[in-house]
């Protein structure tokens, strides 16, 4: 099989041919069909992975192909995703109250484990999503990741139906952020630098547009009535930061991204609103499946360029140049 | 003016003419438009009213004509609307924790006060809400009742955005209820009687249909994988409380309609699937004013037969009947 | 080792001696200090049981013994209990949402596996709960069901902090839900038949006492301001529908016990308060743990007589009556 | 009537004489018994009051003594109290929610109105909470604001009966803020500086108490669980901050005190834990009413130093300096 890796920190991204993996007990070997490029697919070259060579990526879709011993809610053929959450050790605290997304033995695709450059991937049963029909593989990719963190974030937001939401950056979370937005029957507002952007904004449902290079967002933002909810895509702090001051009175700023720099916040701003500022980490399996089963119902889908999986590093280039629109997607024949 | 009313328990509705009513402090005088007809505007005539003579009639649109002394927020031409709830108390606990609704001294209109069957209505300032330009008067006024009803219902509930929502009944409020779900973006399952109702379902953004006189509602539920949220509209106790069995797991059934018998829940239903029945009522004016900004926004129209003033009694006769398509709404020039 | 079993439907508890159970991969053997009786530890009785003979018990408290293969949060020695959650199976989708109480394959202790009337019990690792050294077997035992499910009821119901919350029945269930509403800080009313149990009540912690037999139970809630929860542990279904109309503006009813009769609750009542009845069905491993470190903590205790397992029969008995004051447990030398 | 004054931005107290203000339609005079000095009565000297001069004082309890029209709830001879919160506007949107501490013409006693530094105060009716006769008036006084912040922010953060909470600081505010979480039967824990109050700390309720001169806060919850609320009192921005690292999965850190510097989180902790700051606003009249209620009920009580109304500079300097124990409270008699 082939396989992009990174042998070491600071090493480039390379395609090597390596044998079909192993499947322990409780794991499922996936032919991968298309796997997205995130921003985090750098975490390995940084050093954040846990050992190496490495393969990145954590969007993956693809077919069954064999079941480890003991699994039984898969079958071979059916179609499949796994994301950031690469399965819960359904021990610690955190995973016995049922919060897997917080297991303090994380396992994360393609950082604790290889991930999805690659012609074959080995997951444990609990990290898979099914793939609706209505979605190609190559749709769906993205969604595992950039798509559940998106849904997943609104709807655990404690936002009410039909609030108003804003949505700060249209890549490749912010594109698809606004579709889930507007899709929910939520007051979207879509926030993003420069003017030509505000066309396609409106055309994925945003109700309003602000050019934050243009504008108080803030003060936009109140002028609306106020978010009740800001879901924070972009990576620079201050920009982040900037929303609180116009969040509705109870409002919540979310944020997904992380900027380098330590998001700076008044405390006043957030006393006077009794507002909030807090952070989302993606989703489980299940809230995967259910932002896949969401988005075949109702049509959200990625934009999407592909490359095939030899062009890795092209496509990675490609993404992390912001040129993308709006997420870069490798595909293995 | 003229005006429909009700002389005393039993009596029929007829038109009468009467004085312009004073405009007490804080209260404000409007000039009626239209005002929907609903099922408990026969309230007044089975004794419910608190004096009599009462003119029914709590769904009411029309136009800001005079400001009581102290009135600030409003202003005479503003578009307007005054639905069941008739003004908070500002004093009972309920109303000093902000529970409008909840309010001890609730004041309803049409019921503790004249309400909309005739040319002029007065109201506290606190119970208006704004009517947006997008909505024509005969459209907003069911909004003003079943449409806050059913908005306010489906997001108090604590359903999740996404979830799976069932509405039963598609008379007045249940063909609200469905369209806000669809539009909300809720997987929507519509629950009637017969077929022909099917396809008016769908159109109205039902993912699904159950026709409850052929089907085990409850197997049909669990089928779709179980309702997060069931709305009952439906006022025959066995038929609402028989959706309980096809609630998933943490699922609520909201009943908006009091049908006259008890409604009878096996305890075990409720344990086994740690699952709620709830009662809903109405909502606040602010809280109509969200319904008729989100149905505006989204598109959501209430289906209206209209009958001017002086038929009142043949459009009340015509909602009971049950064959209004979807609800009847009194129209004054 | 010994063993009370029922050997069919409709079978008496008979004391048997038979073999140490194997002990399956991640599972784990207990042996068995101290065991509570609950009523439904006659549903292997009545035929409930997912197949015979059958042992009953699923109040288990007591040291671990062996771990089957690939168990490693457990170790021997340990001081374990395990409740009526038999453990989940993490493939349904509650469990995949992490709503292990809802897993539908549930395992139930002493139901569909064999429970704690026994010198030894086999359990899932995941079933188990970690005994604080401040309780002792005997006492830890009753709280593995009686006191989770009162504890986790209270701590689930979304009621705030300071609120008014009463707690039907003061036997088994409800003498624990007394202490825990009470350390919980909330004003808590006990409500139960005949006036010699108020003493009795007040010195468990409760503020007020109503004598259900004298009173119009809803009246004095109402007369208190209101319930802001009601956890119902009797199992009379119309003294439990009677509480709604005390409850106050969006309270709630939680039932624990699962009355033969339906509840009949009049949906207007629902209505008028938007309050809610809803079922609470015990709770995980965790949820056990939790319910021990806060007992454990606060100095919440059972009040139990014991007796040895060979009269297990006359423990069983004892609890049926309704003289046991007010949980009987079995123990094990 | 006596009353301590700033004239101007800049200007210190200074008691003066001055006539009985009048009582417009809907407010109550009440003749002031005492009044508990915050550390925000400082803000009209440094220019934030609506006008001058101005009488500060938001801790303010005394007895009704003439209504204005319009006014029903009250009596003269009643105990009330007033705090922060000086009446809501009920036309905002904010308050048409029920939202009143977020009312946007926000009225706030002692900075907008005269507050309570003085021998009688003018206040809207909305604006009274009810002392119970368990509290003396000096007992009261400190709770109608420090007290009603940390009781109001415990029970609105949405933390779960039994969780872990800390609290940071202990000295107005925090040594009411350890009491409250412990009569509510949260495992509680003092964060101070230094280790001479760790006694005072336990004997408050504490039981854990982290001396921040010494330890690593975060690591020290996080040894202890992981907080699952931090209540900050303290105004140091940084050790604020810090404590974002020792909160447990889905743990929040409500901000009470307004530091000058702005608090600097950095995304990744919030997002690895999914973890929140948000900030906490006082509360309205019933919410003091509440928290008198339950203060009466349980025993908590502030520690108080008093001095009289004419010694109204020097009890300010002592709170100011921080050696007070723990609340000055000015007496009038």
């Amino acid at each position: 099989m082939r396989a992009v890796q990174i042998s070491a920190p600071g090493a480039p991204l390379e395609l090597i041919e390596r044998d079909l993996p192993d499947v322990p007990p409780g794991h499922v070997l996936i032919k991968v069909a298309a796997n997205g490029i995130c921003h985090s697919d750098a975490m390995p070259g940084a050093g954040m992975a846990s050992s190496y060579p490495r393969t990145p990526g954590h969007e993956v879709a693809g077919t069954v192909e064999t079941l480890g011993e003991g699994v039984t809610r898969w079958a071979p053929g059916q179609r499949v995703g796994v994301g950031w959450f690469g399965g819960a050790c359904f021990e610690c605290d955190p995973c016995r109250d049922g919060d897997f997304i917080s297991c303090q033995n994380g396992k994360i695709t393609g950082l604790t484990t290889d991930g999805g450059y690659a012609d074959y991937l080995v997951a444990p049963a609990d990290a898979l999503a099914a793939i609706p029909d209505e979605l190609s593989f190559a749709e769906a990719a993205p969604l595992l990741c950039a798509g559940v963190t998106t849904f997943n974030a609104i709807r655990s937001s404690g936002v009410r139906p039909g609030d108003r939401v804003a949505v700060v950056g249209l890549g490749g979370l912010g594109h698809l952020g606004v579709q889930f937005a507007a899709k929910l029957g939520f007051e979207t507002i879509a926030i993003a630098r420069g003017t030509e952007k505000e066309a396609f904004a409106r055309q994925l449902g945003a109700d309003h547009y602000i050019d934050s290079t243009a504008s108080d967002v803030a003060a936009e933002l109140k002028a609306l009535g106020g978010a009740d909810l800001v879901i924070a895509t972009a990576t620079d702090a201050p920009s982040v930061s900037a929303t609180v001051k116009g969040l509705a009175a109870r409002g919540r700023l979310v944020v997904l991204g992380v900027p380098h720099e330590h998001l700076a916040v008044h405390a006043g701003d957030l006393v006077m609103g009794s507002s909030t500022v807090a952070g989302h980490a993606s989703g489980t399996a299940k809230d995967s499946e259910d932002t896949l089963r969401f988005a075949a119902r109702t049509g959200v889908r990625p934009m999407i360029e592909t490359y095939p999986l030899e062009k890795a590093a092209d496509g990675y280039e490609r993404m992390a140049s912001g040129r993308a629109r709006f997420r870069v997607v490798l595909t293995t024949d």
